[in-house]
């Protein structure tokens, strides 16, 4: 028996039929059992998701101090015209201004990620100046331009605040097809920044529309008649004493977007703006007073800054994951629906139906392995980056530093888009879990979706991402194929030979149902997608195709195979994080686990039995097995959301409340977001609608009518 | 050589190299040459779409009169706040009434299907009141009672205005489980609407909170303390003379929504309100001046009009997936993206790419198939309800509407589901497919994602449809066991000793290209599917599992099973649509059929290979036949979308324009919509931020300070 059955048996002799219904249907109580169900320390967990008991401080200080700061205030956010939102972000710039003062930077990373599940809008914008342009100056300025743009504000913002402006209305992608020019005039000392075309209108630029004087502008570099390909140049937009533009600068304000209204993106125009010489950032190529171009042994050692956005997703995406499932998962706690005889009339728990499990719990999975992933993914982005920083050209280790990069770059790529896509579809999967309630705008689902949506084409579109990642795969097969012994996220290349053709060589089939089989599996289809992709490729050169378009030949092959590298990639760092755990939370995780492995193979299921690695009886086990899971891991659903530690506040869903009182909250946020006031338009609509004349066109007897062409008074009787 | 090739070297000895590049490149010449490549009678796919010329030039009149109605002016619809979009939504009754006026009941069908396409939300709001108040007069009152409200105004709206209110903010999907109550009072001859507790709230309800006078209520029905059931009773809610509440009425705003905002949901809380006994509905529950009550002998007939939701939704989900596919297909078109050296410099148009075709050709393919399901779907539902009209319940024929009435509602609840989802994804697949321009507001698949997520969950939320239709595959193969000649739709469980472990047995691998082994894969692994569900139904049966309980534990086989079955329901719809079309359009139509049967297959590769019906060498084929099939619906994409015949009016996107001209569009939509104005917080917000003083919170050179504690005066220096 259940102790909120039992509970309620204890009192009964004191209760009415209906006080006691109403009891054992009580959200608060149902919630509670729920909590009790709990087979393990829900705080040690949380430790081990922050990675330890100081962090886990640090974040919970952080949660306090954006709840208590008055411009973080939530309650009213979803109710923000786009006018509205805006200001209200830019009055949170002097609030995080104080903080990134007042602490360490990587105090500083970890607040900016509580930041982005509040406010992704913000969170955005802010990101402009201090992750896009600022960053920019970090990696292309050199020490001496650096030196000037921090002395003119660019650390402090005071004097100065950056954007980014690379994209154009016409180019997206293709950073090497912009248009904007740089035109170098020698007599004057000066670059000439212009844009020819319609189609270099710089587009979609965070912050050009009401916030930033400068902007870092990526343009071809065209010395004495000469392109030497993109570059990028500081160029003034506005007087900081004003706003006033500049002469030859337009900008324009981009307008309503789906998401993330609190970014003031605009679009700029350059007619034939004059800048110094020095306003081109030069770490990398350099311009001489007499029009000389130097241009960099290693162009590649520009992007490694690039990479931190991305690492920031895949850190997102388990986030807001997470997030979302809070939500869905503690509705699904105490949302009640049908009744059942065996019941006594009480409506069964949407979380108790098998079919609600395997909507959420496979989910719930995968946010924990994108959660250890998103931790390693970003530990490997900064120890490149180190070594990336600490490296000279002339290092004898540069060549493993660049082996580094280039891993970092592919994996950071592939796991981009597929967290940013399985994110996407957590949020919405979750919504619809939520029923009607999910398409309110309070209930949080629906304008977490609408902001998120926008990291599935931005800082790389998610596909080229995976076709970028897809060109790694198949270069390092080659590189295997030569004897090269690979990192350790393609290691498994290096083994081509045992395990193509391997099957599944289990006695019994429960014994699929472990790490090394689950492993092998992933690695068996892996190894044989990409060498079909490979091979694919190889077959294309040999019929004389060039090379790129070879691998265009070969996309949905390459798509294919890094899908699949990915799915594995997660299943192995979920396990990497596993073995950190103590025993007490690895009992727990190590059934979360099996559950990712399991479903995401039975999902990719065509692949398994196209490779002959699971037989169709193995499939069909496994099928079997992830109900199972799915029903095992529901008794600790509420635990394991609770292990994610997010404040009501961070939340921000009556649905998603910690104490399940959700109608209450729910009933409560949209009385206090709509109270009552004056019909809007009685008078001027309805009145004149539902009291007009009788004989004003009613609808006539005949509903065959076709009496378009006839008079409308003449229809009339 | 392609034919914008071939224009640009005729005119090359006139053109300088820039004005020859921008040739090449210009989207409106990109356009044409796709225009150019039809293999088919444009016009003629149209009219077979449409079922007729007639049809045709009847949806172009339709769209035309919007076009030029200036309440449905649509160039600053997505910047209109939620309280103008309610106001401008209210504007259209009007409008759409006096065409109500002045036509046919079936031509109106046909104008609300175009009105949908264009304001969703409108289509909804007056919908509540046509099809489910008024739908619920005509499907439960007597004649008397049907009379006595026309004369009210509920035909012409002139005098009252219905919403439907059966949600509750804690039932939904369980209409039997809400708690709002209908108590008999003899003594008076009246019932008592009252709601009881918090979750007892009508919640959700259209039309609620600014435009309704009456709603019909959802209620348990009590006379002399004993329930009866959930009834309908009209409710009274307002003063039609100034709108003011009526006693006991409380109503509220439900608020921002994901989209649809037009839509003014509201609650409603009764408190004791009372009505004459005659206004609860009495065609088929009855209850007599002395509290008799009586029940009628077939509660399903009732049902009957709940399904016209459900068929419109299917059409609903074929017709905007074109509308997302015009846009992404038409962009694809003109959007170009990387040069490479084989084409001088001129970069490649992303409907080049065999990437972007496998992102969208069988989309495009699906939408066909929604299309032709959509239509049958909707003449399934028409000829099902003239039947049941006709039929008294002493017909002999009874049984057979009966029947019928059974198939429309599982295929319908299929269908919805799967096609909504299906619709949804096109939608998100759309928008992403347009790169970073899917996330402007003005490009339109933003918002039809906000507007058209809604269909996944109201009118029986798509998971619990799913379940339903895969119970009734499950009675239907019983039945099939038992003897039973079944109906059309799952007329293939007839076949089952010849359909399970049958094997594909083409000799040549390119046979399987053909509608007759593609129809009997789907048979088998959809026979195979429904008989492993019903195997697991009946196995938990056996173990003593109660039948409802027996449902839930399989619910994960029927969601699976129903889901094969409306796939290779739709594709057999899509061969019956094809089978209506002339040679030269069966031609270009056969592909797309191929490419939607062979995706479909590809994509649910697992179950082929887990029934055996493919084996992997064949399934490998369909991958690659799937690629060939893409490259070939490619060449025809534009006259495809072209066929859809949606006006730029309705298409309602810069970037599915029909000229090509994209960037001059999409930038004059985004200045007319964000003029420039003066700075909105420049002095309240940007200037104290930037020019504070030197010593002012100023980043503090040790950037690992942990200088929270210290006041921040003393840090400054």
């Amino acid at each position: 028996m259940s102790s909120a059955k039992a509970r309620v048996q204890a009192v009964k002799q004191h209760l009415s039929p209906e006080e006691e219904r109403a009891l054992a249907v009580s959200p608060v109580e149902s919630m509670k059992e729920e909590r009790n169900k709990a087979a393990f320390d829900i705080r040690a967990m949380t430790y081990l998701l922050d990675g330890g008991k100081s962090a886990t401080l640090v974040r919970e200080r952080m949660m306090l101090e954006l709840e208590r700061d008055q411009v973080f205030r939530m309650n009213d956010f979803h109710d923000l015209t786009k006018d509205q939102l805006r200001e209200r972000t830019m009055e949170k710039f002097r609030s995080l201004l104080h903080h990134l003062t007042n602490e360490s930077v990587n105090t500083f990373r970890k607040r900016m990620e509580v930041v982005s599940l509040v406010d992704p809008g913000f969170w955005t914008r802010f990101g402009v100046h201090y992750g896009l342009f600022f960053g920019a100056l970090q990696g292309s300025a050199t020490p001496g331009q650096f030196s000037y743009w921090a002395s003119k504000g660019a650390v402090s913002l005071n004097g100065m605040i950056g954007c980014f402006a690379m994209t154009e209305i016409g180019h997206g992608s293709n950073v090497a097809g912009v248009e904007t020019t740089a035109t170098f005039d020698e007599a004057s000392d000066q670059f000439v920044i212009h844009s020819p075309t319609i189609t270099a209108t710089k587009w979609w630029i965070g912050g050009a529309a009401h916030t930033a004087t400068h902007a870092v502008v990526f343009a071809q570099l065209l010395v004495g008649g000469k392109r030497y390909g993109v570059k990028s140049f500081v160029v003034p937009l506005r007087d900081p004493n004003d706003y006033s533009l500049l002469a030859g600068v337009n900008i324009g304000d981009i307008g309503k977007k789906m998401g993330r209204d609190g970014i003031d993106n605009g679009w700029i125009t350059f007619t034939n703006v004059r800048i110094p010489r020095s306003y081109m950032l030069m770490k990398h190529t350099k311009v001489s007073r007499s029009g000389q171009v130097k241009e960099p042994k290693l162009q590649q050692l520009t992007y490694g800054a690039l990479l931190q956005g991305r690492a920031a997703m895949v850190v997102d995406s388990g986030n807001v994951a997470k997030k979302a499932l809070t939500i869905a998962v503690r509705y699904a706690a105490v949302r009640r629906q049908f009744a059942t005889k065996a019941n006594q009339g009480v409506e069964t728990k949407l979380l108790d139906y098998p079919i609600h499990q395997r909507r959420l719990m496979p989910l719930l999975a995968q946010a924990f392995a994108m959660h250890f992933t998103g931790t390693e993914m970003m530990e490997m982005y900064l120890t490149m980056m180190d070594q990336l920083e600490s490296a000279s050209p002339d290092d004898a280790d540069l060549q493993q530093v660049m082996e580094n990069l280039k891993e970092t770059h592919a994996t950071s790529a592939g796991l981009k888009a597929f967290c940013t896509w399985n994110c996407l579809n957590t949020i919405e999967q979750c919504r619809q879990a939520c029923g009607g309630h999910g398409y309110s705008a309070y209930t949080g689902l629906a304008g977490m979706y609408q902001d998120f949506a926008v990291h599935c084409t931005w800082e790389g579109d998610n596909t080229i991402l995976t076709l970028q990642a897809g060109r790694y795969l198949i270069s390092s097969y080659r590189e295997a194929q030569e004897g090269k012994k690979l990192g350790s996220g393609v290691a498994y290349l290096n083994n081509l030979n045992q395990l193509i053709g391997k099957k599944c060589s289990v006695k019994n089939v429960e014994e699929i149902v472990s790490v090394q089989v689950i492993t092998e599996a992933w690695d068996v289809v892996c190894a044989n997608a990409v060498q079909q992709a490979a091979e694919e490729f190889d077959g294309c050169v040999k019929r004389g195709v060039d090379v790129d378009e070879a691998y265009e030949q070969c996309s949905q092959s390459r798509l294919y195979a890094a899908k699949l590298h990915s799915y594995g990639y997660l299943f192995k760092r979920f396990v990497d994080g596993i073995s950190k755990a103590s025993e007490d939370l690895r009992k727990v995780l190590i059934d979360v686990c099996y559950l990712y492995g399991l479903y995401t193979i039975e999902d990719n299921a065509g692949a398994f039995l196209q490779y002959e690695y699971f037989s169709p009886a193995q499939i069909s086990f496994i099928r079997s097995k992830v109900n199972g899971l799915c029903k095992i891991v529901r008794d600790q659903a509420i635990p394991l959301v609770d292990a994610f530690n997010y404040s009501d506040y961070i939340v921000n869903s009556p649905l998603g409340r910690k104490d399940g009182d959700v109608y209450v909250h729910y009933f409560a946020q949209v009385k206090q977001q709509n109270p009552p006031k004056e019909h809007p338009y009685f008078d001027r609509l309805i009145k004149p609608l539902i009291h007009r004349k009788a004989n004003e066109d009613d609808l006539d007897e005949d509903e065959e009518g076709g009496l378009e062409d006839e008079d409308e008074e003449e229809d009339a009787e």
